[in-house]
């Protein structure tokens, strides 16, 4: 791999943030909030920033990272698919079952579902697009062996870019949840007059960002992607190496 | 070009998803809300979302795709190099102006400045980020003809990544800025019981992060960047051909 050192430094901040950010989310609901439970109220409501930042922020970052670890390269590439669609299975099941958690505080109190961009973009964008286009095509084109070639190679450009644009908007949609829960769960004092709360989920927000911007960094490096190295014995005494960089 | 009839159907989509945002901000400000005007109040702060759509977004989005259009290959690299920089710095003038509005609007109204997550990523990350790594890294290093090209070569990769970021940052904080002010502003009824403007504006949340993929997406497309033939006599029978892409 090139620049090894640097890839080093990006991936364990990263992986810092991420960490950091699960601390933070946490200590927001269990500190400063109702704590976490299953009642319909705002304890259950709680589950759905943590379940959010550690499936599809935490956990989809994880997985589309997965095939830039050098440490992973000696795995077969079924293995290595395997991973990648397990992690983002997984982050789509917590995903909705912190849905679900926020449809029961809304029935519970009253409150009509789905009337916000958030939950526009959230449900209506991020979570259906997801499912369709990463995990039935991903896992039909690229896990089921019988697509053809030829539609694999013409599928990848949007399953990465699809992957990335999710993976964007999960962290842009969550901001706005932030915001939203900040402002309807501070009364005295409000949001605006900046209760230790306020400043603590702010940087929760900042956290997020930096998150995802370390991770589409190492995403979008063509030097990082997984290297596999082809042997040809060409005749008795030559053979010639390819170097391929593989999605 | 490759694929030109492709780039003209995602470049025609960008371009009328763009009007429209516009469209859609401008009926928001003029017929839901207080219209626009400069005088402290409501109608001044309306300036806000109107030029940021207008200036961060549409200009943005604008400035960063101009290198893809094939009806400017024929003008010199230092043009382009102009009116992209041209671009980005209205862009971030009319953003300046934008945010001077707020400022005096909340100043008017005993609100204070910068305490919302919001204004933490639009000010504090966003601005400070597009004016030190855009304007002035951007126009040092590639308008101003003194820096060697192995540091334009180096940095490019940082400049790409950094302008695409702080792109889908100013989308994301303009979605949080929507939710913001459709909590804020929509009293009776509320938010939550979805009025005509909360449908109208979400709408345009949409419109937005649908501007946002067909951009990035024209960006990130390699065979799409603008091409430059060189032509070299070998001898008096061959001239050698070389395609390159440059950014």
């Amino acid at each position: 791999m090139e620049d090894f050192t640097q890839f080093l430094v990006v991936f364990s901040m990263a992986a810092a943030v991420g960490v950091l950010s699960t601390v933070f989310v946490l200590t927001w609901v269990l500190h400063f909030k109702e704590g976490l439970g299953w009642d319909g109220g705002l304890a259950e409501f709680n589950w759905h920033p943590v379940l959010m930042v550690i499936g599809f922020v935490s956990l989809q970052g994880l997985a589309i990272i997965i095939y830039r670890l050098p440490w992973t390269w000696h795995c077969s590439k079924l293995t290595m698919k395997f991973i990648h669609a397990g992690l983002n299975l997984l982050a789509f099941i917590l995903a909705v079952v912190s849905v679900v958690a926020v449809f029961d505080f809304h029935n519970g109190a009253k409150i009509p579902n789905m009337y916000s961009l958030h939950s526009w973009l959230g449900i209506g964008c991020t979570k259906s697009m997801f499912s369709l286009t990463q995990l039935v095509l991903g896992v039909g084109m690229y896990l089921i062996p019988l697509a053809p070639i030829s539609w694999k190679v013409a599928f990848m450009p949007f399953h990465v870019y699809s992957g990335l644009f999710l993976f964007t908007s999960v962290i842009a949609v969550s901001l706005m949840g932030i915001t939203e829960k900040l402002i309807f769960g501070l009364k005295d004092p409000k949001y605006k007059d900046s209760p230790p709360e306020a400043i603590f989920v702010n940087f929760l927000g900042v956290f997020l960002v930096v998150f995802g911007v370390l991770i589409l960094w190492i995403a979008t490096r063509t030097s990082w992607k997984r290297a596999v190295l082809f042997f040809f014995l060409l005749d008795n005494d030559t053979i010639c190496v390819y170097l391929l960089y593989i999605c």
